[in-house]
Formats: structure tokens, C-alpha cells, sequence
């Protein structure tokens, strides 16, 4: 069997960019991938500018504590001022820029206006309440990495350089489809032997929370024919197919059977709970992962094993896990494959699902995040263990 | 001055639904907010089906290795079979129904077929491999809370139900403006004294991801007249009305006698760094947040302060934060306000980034989340201290 970190260390060897790029508009950039570094074009601020609401002065004019300094202009943010004459001061506002000659800004909590002109009562060092040019990015700056998906924060710093529109990644678009006789749809009549398919909804959550376009090929009849024909599909509208089910050795399902004529497959036996079938493989050049068919190791298998896959080939260069170390409020013996616990953390520590099945897809929803179980690994009580929350994954 | 608990618990305390409930598909459902408890209407899964694929039989019937037993159906996932004759088998599939009369099933691996027969090498306790009716979710069980934000696997859950449309809340609209003479839109020239506008961009996209609908009406003239149009628009446009800048004390800005004419207005000083400076009013009847005017100051008080007055009015039922304890790379006295520190999470540590002030953006955009340092909390190197990632704010 392989480790977790060898089956994706095997996908990301076949992994590259699939999507090519295009322009858009700052205000829709929200989580997309940046398709290159972004330098500063300008300083922010632009020019030094005032913290505070008060006078900007020369501090060498500032130094007699009984000598008011007649106002000789005033100077509110958005209109700038002119150069400030000797010994006199300029009444300022926050962000307002400091004229050319001052060189501090005394707040107006120290001061005392008198007839047109201002008492310093308190003489603050020099340079003092005065925002630098270039204090939060220098021009040529490095400010964001190519692959970067954008946050709001991101959007914030890009704005404020005046990019008003930004190259990015085209949304990857994955196609998820579905085979199994057992399967019908939400909103439709079941009857013996059937259940709903609660896999297409789980895939198509995790692949539009990430940003991507799924293509939505829903149910495929588990006949050879069918499956061809959306596979083909798939593979012609689609940068990644993604299937649910039917990736076991010797299972009953043409699913293996048909990636195989329309190109190759490879099914690998993961050492992971939930989990272990995978395929990866390609229909007609598209590459094709194959998840498991019970739906908690379909949501664990996209979110560990395909997501650093399918980041990479949405051009998004980080996507490594740093997982927080939280206190266990169980205990549990390590094994031979690496278990992904579904828990919930409160103020006390981590708390088990108590059914830890692969079909139990309650434990997911109940839970707010996976507890990582290495193997061999026993969990005590009380100890610390890794912990990803789903945030995290997200 | 109030402390940020106390700010939060005021504004809470006039916080309440403000949005009305819409019927959806599921598929589209994704971050949407519940409007009511969801019930299981069935088991799940509905009947008892096999983990394996191998042989379904009555475990009394398994005892003897020697004595094969005729294998009388076959039945794959999707299509039920018919009761089981005493002293037979069934050839079974992963997820198929078991058959009424058997109650175990036997893994392929540890039989052998012989002529239509089987044989038994290997008898596992009764009831092995065999899912129980309702061993995921049984009927009437409360699967999801009104008021839950529904991720992927809550999408998969709701869809293993049947369940194909949802109510959940209407996107809570708010509006955002910004003012100040000084302020320029990314994309259009910038001048003598001017800067571009960042904070619409951090709002929008902190808004966004919260799964709002954002009414964007820009950058509004530091003019009487102006604001007020835009404010009594804003005011019936959206269900809460949000604005950047022009809420201190004494600054020079109409926005807060706009606000007060219009309906109602208290400027708060709250202990938090970056922030401070915050107002709460009414707009004709519409809540307004005002927010400070710096860039970092925008950020931590909408994630900090407005983010759990938003969720309240947009339905969301649990916003309580667990901070992750995870070690400090760096010492920091604690002072007389909340401090909200940008850092970076690394395998050894928290990073701190060098410049703290509420004008450097950068550091948002460089980080991926806050330490919290509490009033008079001295941060020491090594020890740990609260962390809040920026995922987990989202």
C-alpha cells in the first residue's frame, strides 16, 4: 500500500497548470489565482502625510513653549497644502499631507488655538505622528506571489496601488460524475434497493468552495456505453474528471474498465481511513481521479489526496498544511493505515464522532475539522495530536 | 473606553434577523444559511446493505468449513434480491441490500466457489459486514441546525436524504460607501494629495466571502448633501448600511451629523488596536456600522467587532470563535488596549511582522492571521498565545 504522503507525492509528479489566464476585474477577484507576481507601481502613501488631527510644524520652531505660531494655512486630506513658511504652523487633518518644510505634526490635544495662531504646550520628538511615504509598500515591491488566491485583504493591498483589474488563473473546471445502479437523485421517487446519491453534492461543494467549475455530469447508467459516452464527454469539456465509486480491485463496475480503453488508469491501495482505493488515470488526455465510493471517504480523499492535485493544477503554488496541535479528548489506537478522525473542537479540546464508519457521513457535518492519526500513532488522552479544521482545508 | 467584548455584546444586543426566507436548490446552496432545523424523513441508509464484496448467509448456516453452500442469487448495489433459503448463499456486492434471512456477510477473500457452491473458509462473528439500517442518520433525527452555514458535507447529507431544495436565508444586502476628499477609485488617475480607495475592495471582499450581497456605492463626496443622498440609499437599498472612515471624535467629516439627521448615532472608543474609533446608529430605521478609516483598522474591526453583529442580522447561529494556542516567535509587552497582531503560521512558530501600524496593509496581506493579545497580556517568545487564522474568520 502507499503512505498518504507517496500517493500525493505521485499525483503532484503528474501535476502541472491546465488552465491558461485571463483579465478581470479587481472586484471579482475574490478567490481567484494570481497568474503572476504583482510589484508596487507607486509608494503607499504616495507622499508623508498626518496621523493625527493637529499642526504641522518645523520641530526647531516648536521648542519655546510660550511663543504661539501663527496658522498659516490649513490643509484637510485630499488637499494639499503649500510650503510651509518659517515659524508659522499648518492646521492639519488625519491623512492629510504634510506640506514641504514641516517635518512633525503635534497633536491638537497639546496644543491651544489663540487668535489665528497655536500654542505648542507639548513638543513631541521630531518626525513625530507623520506617516512616511512608502510606509506600508515601497515601489518594486514584491507584494504578491504568483498563485496567490486572493483574499479580501489582498484586494485591499491591490487597490491601493490603483490596480483596478488583475491577470488571473481561468477557473479550472472538473467534471464529476457518478456510476451505480443503487443511485438516484435527490427530489426523485426511491424505491428497493436504491439510495440517493449524496456524493455529487459533497464534490460539487468542495470543488466550487475552491473555486473551480464543475462541470455536472450527474448520474451515469453503470452500462459501458454510458459511462464511454460521459467520459468522452468529461474529458472534452472538463481539465480534470473526477468519479465517485467503483475503483476497488475486482469490484463490479465498468468504470475501471472504460478509463482504461480511453486511455490509462492505475489503481493504487492507499494506506488511509477513510479511503484506500484511488485511481488516477486519463480519458483521452484529460487526467482522471478516481475516488472511493462511501461518501466519507469521497469527502476525505478529495480534501487530503486530490486537493493538493487539483491546487496545483489550478496554478495556486501553496497548499501545504501546517495543522494546529490541540488536546485529544480521546484515546485511540494508532494502525496500520493513517485515519483521518472526524471531531469537533471546543474550549476543553477535541471531541470523537462516535461512529468513525465510512458511511457515516454525519460525522462529517456534526464535525468542524479532522484529526490527522499517523500511523502506528497512538492517541492519549489529554496529549496533543494534529488537527485540521475544515476552514483550513477550504 | 469599551472593551472589544463589551462592544461586541452592545452591538448584539440590537442585533436580530433582518433578512426573509427563500426556497433553493441544493446544488446551489453552498455557505447558505439554514432557516430551520433539518429532520432526517428517512433512514440512512434504508436498509441493511454489505460493506464487502463476498457471501451473504445465515451465520448458523456458515459453521461447518467443509460443507459448501449453493449460492441461490446474486445480488449487485441497486438490485434487490428475494428472501434467502435456509442453507444457502447469496453472491453479494458492496452496498446492495442484504437479503431478508441472512445476517452476515462472509468477505470474497476468505471463500472459495466451487460449482455453484460455496465454501466457507473462514466464519466471522454475525453481523460482520453488514451496514445497519439507520447506521448513519435514523428518521427524525435533527441532522442540521437552523441557522448552520452549510458546507460541502452538509450539502452530501441533505442529498443522502432526498432532499433536493432548501430554505435558507435571503443574502443579507449591505451597503458600503466610503468618504474623504482624498480618496480615488483604482483605475482612474490619482493627483497631488490624493490616495486610492482600499477599503471598498477589503469590504467588499470580507463581505463577499461571508456570502452577502454587497450594494457598492463607492466613494461618496465629503459634501452635506452628498453623503445624505447616499446614506438614504444606502438605507433602502440594504438591510445594514456600512461605512469607512469619518467616525472619530472631532474629525473633519460629515458623516456623523448625516447619520445623526437621518436617524441616530453613538461614537464608541473601543480598547483595540488597530481600531478605536467606532459608531453605531440608525439610518432611517437601517443599522449602520461605522467603521474607522485606516486600512488594517477597516479589516480587524469588520472581522473582529462587526463580523458577529453581521452573522446575528444575517441568521447565522454560531459565530463563536475557538482560538488555536499556538507558539509565539516573538515577545510583546501588552498595553492598555486589545491588540490584534499580524503574524504569519509556521512549522516552529507564530511570526510577527515588523511593522504593527493600522496603515500597513501589507502585513494583512502577508499574514494568515491574528494573535490576539489581550489587555496587560505580556507575549513571551516560545509560550503560547491565541491564534486566530484568517480561515477560521471566514
Amino acid at each position: 500500500m502507499l503512505t498518504v504522503d507517496d500517493a500525493i507525492g505521485r499525483l503532484l509528479l503528474h501535476a502541472g497548470l491546465r488552465v491558461s489566464t485571463e483579465e478581470i476585474s479587481l472586484a471579482d477577484a475574490l478567490g481567484r489565482v494570481l497568474a503572476a507576481d504583482m510589484h508596487a507601481g507607486i509608494d503607499v502613501p504616495p507622499a508623508d502625510n498626518s496621523a493625527m488631527d493637529g499642526y504641522a510644524i518645523r520641530h526647531v520652531d516648536g521648542s519655546d513653549p510660550n511663543q504661539p505660531l501663527p496658522i498659516s494655512q490649513r490643509i484637510a486630506a485630499g488637499h494639499p497644502g503649500v510650503n510651509l513658511q518659517a515659524a508659522t504652523a499648518a492646521r492639519i487633518f488625519t491623512g492629510a499631507e504634510i506640506p514641504a518644510g514641516a517635518d512633525t505634526v503635534v497633536m491638537q490635544e497639546n496644543c491651544t488655538e489663540i487668535e489665528g495662531s497655536v500654542l505648542i504646550r507639548e513638543l513631541p520628538p521630531r518626525g513625530e505622528n507623520v506617516r512616511a511615504r512608502g510606509q506600508d509598500v515601497v515601489k518594486g515591491q514584491n507584494m504578491l506571489p504568483r498563485g496567490q488566491r486572493l483574499r479580501a485583504q489582498d484586494m485591499g493591498l491591490l487597490a491601493s496601488q490603483g490596480v483596478s483589474r488583475v491577470s488571473v488563473r481561468k477557473r479550472l473546471r472538473v467534471a464529476v460524475l457518478s456510476t451505480g445502479d443503487e443511485l438516484v437523485e435527490p427530489g426523485t421517487a426511491t424505491g428497493p434497493g436504491k439510495i440517493y446519491n449524496s456524493n455529487r453534492y459533497t464534490l460539487l461543494g468542495l470543488l466550487r468552495g475552491w473555486g473551480f467549475e464543475v462541470v455536472d455530469l450527474g448520474i451515469v447508467a453503470d452500462r459501458v456505453d454510458a459511462i464511454t459516452q460521459a467520459m468522452q464527454q468529461a474529458a472534452a469539456l472538463a481539465d480534470v474528471v473526477v468519479s465517485s465509486g467503483g475503483v476497488s480491485v475486482g469490484e463490479e463496475d465498468h468504470v475501471k474498465d472504460v478509463v482504461a480503453s480511453l486511455g490509462s488508469i492505475d489503481l493504487w491501495r492507499i494506506a488511509v481511513r477513510p479511503g484506500k482505493p484511488f485511481a488516477f488515470g486519463h480519458v483521452e488526455g484529460t487526467p482522471f481521479l478516481g475516488l472511493p465510493g462511501n461518501p466519507v471517504s469521497v469527502f476525505v480523499t478529495l480534501l487530503i489526496i486530490g486537493r493538493p492535485y487539483l491546487f496545483a493544477c489550478q496554478g495556486i503554488e501553496s497548499w501545504v498544511l501546517n495543522p494546529a496541535r490541540q488536546k485529544a479528548l480521546f484515546s485511540r489506537r494508532g494502525n496500520r493505515r493513517e485515519e483521518y478522525l472526524r471531531v469537533r473542537s471546543t474550549a476543553a479540546g477535541l471531541e470523537l464522532f462516535p461512529s468513525q464508519s465510512s458511511g457515516v457521513l454525519m460525522s462529517t457535518s456534526w464535525g468542524d475539522g479532522l484529526v490527522r492519526q499517523c500511523i502506528d500513532e497512538d492517541i492519549l488522552e489529554g496529549e496533543p495530536v494534529d488537527f485540521l479544521p475544515f476552514s483550513m482545508l477550504s
